[in-house]
C-alpha cells in the first residue's frame, strides 16, 4: 500500500474562530473534519507549522523544506496544507530549495474552514493526496479542480473557490469526472538526484512602480542593506526616465553591485524590455529580465540566487536558466 | 452634426519604430492611419504630449486634466489616445481630478501601433468615439470591445489585444455585432456640477509585501517625506506581524499621522482585513481599508485625498466615500 506524507503548516484549512478573528489549529483540526472517502493509502501526519500564512517567512520556508525533504525517505508522496495567502511564494520556494524531489509534493489549502459544511478543503486535499500518488515528480499546488506548477501558481482571487491560477503557464493536470488528468507534456524535468538547499538572501525589496514613485527609493534600499531588488515596472516593459529618473538609479545599483530584475506589473504575459524606448533605458544599466515568471517566482527565484551564486553575474547566470519550469528562455 | 475632440498624448497607439525601439509620434501618426469608416461627426484634433505612457506622471496628469475641462466647453464628447501601460493610472486619476463629466470622456490607446496592418488601434478608436457620440456621462476606458470605469481598468496582459479588465466591476459597455450595447444600471452617478480639481499629493508610496520584506521600508519612507503609504497586503487581508511586525511599523504610521491604506495584492474580489487575526492586528493601527478598489484607484485617488482633505481623518472620510464607482461600500 502506497503511504504518504501530510505536513500541515496552519492556514484557513485549519483555522476556527476565535475572539481575535479566524486563527489557524492543528492537524487534529483537519484530521477530524477530513472524512477520508476510502483511499487506498497510508496517511502519516506531520504538525509543522500552526501560522496564519502571511506569517510564513523565509524561515519557515527553511522547515518546510527540510520537513519535506526529509519526507522523500520512505513515503509515495508528500501533502502540504498551508494558508492560501502566501503559499504560491513559499511553493515557489521550494522549486528551488528542494530540486528533483523523487516524489510529488503537493501544497493545498483552502478558502474556507474545513469544519465549515461548504468547505473546499475536503475537495482540495482529496485531489492533492490524488496528485501525491501519481508518482510524478515535481513541486505542485492542488486547487480548485487544478494541479499546477509551484513556480507558476498565483493566488488572484481573494476569497473565490478558483483562487488561484496557472500564469503563463497551462496547469499540469485537472480534475473532471474522470478523475485526475495529467498533462505529461507540461511536467518539469526532475530528473537529476534530488538537492536539498536552504541558503537564502532574505534581504530582497520587490518594487511596484506606479506613475510618481519617486526614484530615491531605490538609494535607500541599497543604502539600508538591500542584497536584490525585483522592479514591477509598467506593461510590456518600461519605467519613467523624465523627471523621476529611474534609469540612473538603476546604474547606481550597477556600481554598487545589486541585482535588479525587471518583471511587469501586468499579471499575465511576458514582459521584454527591449522593445521600447522606455524599456531598452533600463537594459542598458544591466538589469536581468524576469520575462515570463511570476512575481512570486521572481522573488523567490532571486533570494535563493543570491546566496547561492557568485555577485551580480552570478545571479544573471542563474536567471538565464530554467530550473524547474519557472521561466522560459527563448 | 456631433462635435468630437480628440486628444493625443503619445503611446504604442501613435509609435513609430526609432534606433531606440519604438517610440511615440505625434498625432498626424494616428489620423493619417484611422481611414475613418464614414462616422457621423465632426473631428477637432488636439496634440497634448508625444509620451510613452510610462513617463505619464503626476504633473502630466494635470496637463491632461486641464485638456479635459477645456473640451467640455463645445463638444459632445472626448476621446483621449494614452499608450496602454499607465492607462489604469490616468483614468483612475481623472475621475478624480475631473468630477461629473457633462460628457462622456474616453480613453483608449492599443496594443499595436496604429501603421501596422494588423493594429487593434482602429478599432479601439472607433469604439471610443462611438462611446464618445453616446452622451454618457462619465470616465471611461474603451478597449477590445469592453466600456469600463476608468477607476476599474486594470492593465492585465503585456501583450494581448485583451489587455484591460474591469477589475471586481462590471463593463459599462460591449461592443458586438450589433453595435455599442450600454448597460445603464452601471453607469456612474455624474449628475452633480462639473468640478475640475488638479491638487496633488505626489508622495505617495505603493508597498507590495512579500515574505520577508523588512519593516523598515515603513519608517523609511515616512523619514524620508513620504505623505501615505498604499500597501498590497497578502490575500483576503493579512500582513506578517511574527519577527518582521508590521503592525508595529503602521503604529508608527499613525503617530506620525500618515494614512495608510491596505489592499490585497490578488487582483480580482474585495479584501477585508477584518476576517483573519492577521488583518484584525492592522486595523487596530487605524490603517484604511480599500476593500474591493484597484489598487490604481486607490494609489490616485490617496494622491488627490492628501491634497484636498485634512489629514488622516480626512483621507478616512474621503475613502469612506464612493465618488464615481472606484469602491462599493457595504
Amino acid at each position: 500500500m502506497k503511504k504518504i506524507l501530510m505536513l500541515t503548516t496552519g492556514g484557513t484549512i485549519a483555522s476556527a474562530p476565535t475572539e481575535d478573528g479566524l486563527a489557524p489549529q492543528g492537524s487534529n483540526e483537519i484530521l477530524s473534519h477530513l472524512g477520508l472517502a476510502p483511499m487506498d493509502f497510508e496517511l502519516e501526519v506531520r504538525e509543522v507549522l500552526t501560522l496564519d500564512s502571511s506569517n510564513i517567512q523565509p524561515e519557515e520556508w527553511k522547515i518546510i523544506a527540510n520537513a519535506i525533504y526529509e519526507g522523500f525517505e520512505g513515503f509515495d508522496g508528500i501533502v502540504v496544507t498551508h494558508g492560501t495567502d502566501t503559499m504560491a511564494y513559499t511553493a515557489s520556494m521550494m522549486t528551488f530549495m528542494v530540486q528533483n524531489p523523487p516524489i510529488p509534493v503537493v501544497f493545498t489549502g483552502s478558502q474556507v474552514p474545513i469544519s465549515v459544511p461548504l468547505t473546499d478543503g475536503v475537495f482540495n486535499l482529496i485531489s492533492a493526496f490524488t496528485m501525491a500518488m501519481s508518482g510524478r515528480r515535481g513541486i505542485f499546488v492542488a486547487f480548485d479542480r487544478k494541479i499546477m506548477l509551484g513556480c507558476r501558481a498565483v493566488k488572484v482571487r481573494t476569497s473565490g473557490f478558483n483562487a488561484f491560477e496557472s500564469v503563463n503557464y497551462p496547469p499540469v493536470g485537472t480534475i473532471n469526472s474522470s478523475g485526475l488528468v495529467i498533462h505529461e507534456e507540461y511536467l518539469p524535468d526532475c530528473s537529476g538526484e534530488p538537492t536539498l538547499n536552504t541558503n537564502l538572501e532574505t534581504e530582497v525589496f520587490l518594487l511596484k512602480l506606479t506613475p510618481g514613485t519617486n526614484p530615491r527609493i531605490i538609494d535607500m534600499l541599497i543604502d539600508s542593506g538591500a542584497k536584490g531588488i525585483i522592479i514591477e515596472a509598467f506593461g510590456a516593459g518600461g519605467l519613467q526616465f523624465i523627471r523621476r529618473d529611474f534609469t540612473s538609479r538603476l546604474q547606481y545599483a550597477a556600481e554598487k553591485g545589486v541585482p535588479v530584475v525587471v518583471c511587469s506589473q501586468c499579471l499575465y504575459e511576458r514582459s521584454d524590455f527591449s522593445v521600447y524606448e522606455v524599456g531598452q533605458k533600463a537594459l542598458g544599466s544591466g538589469v536581468i529580465q524576469g520575462y515570463d515568471m511570476t512575481s512570486e517566482a521572481a522573488v523567490t527565484k532571486l533570494m535563493w540566487a543570491l546566496a547561492n551564486t557568485e555577485g551580480r553575474e552570478g545571479v544573471r547566470e542563474l536567471f538565464a536558466k530554467n530550473l524547474a519550469g519557472e521561466i522560459e528562455i527563448k
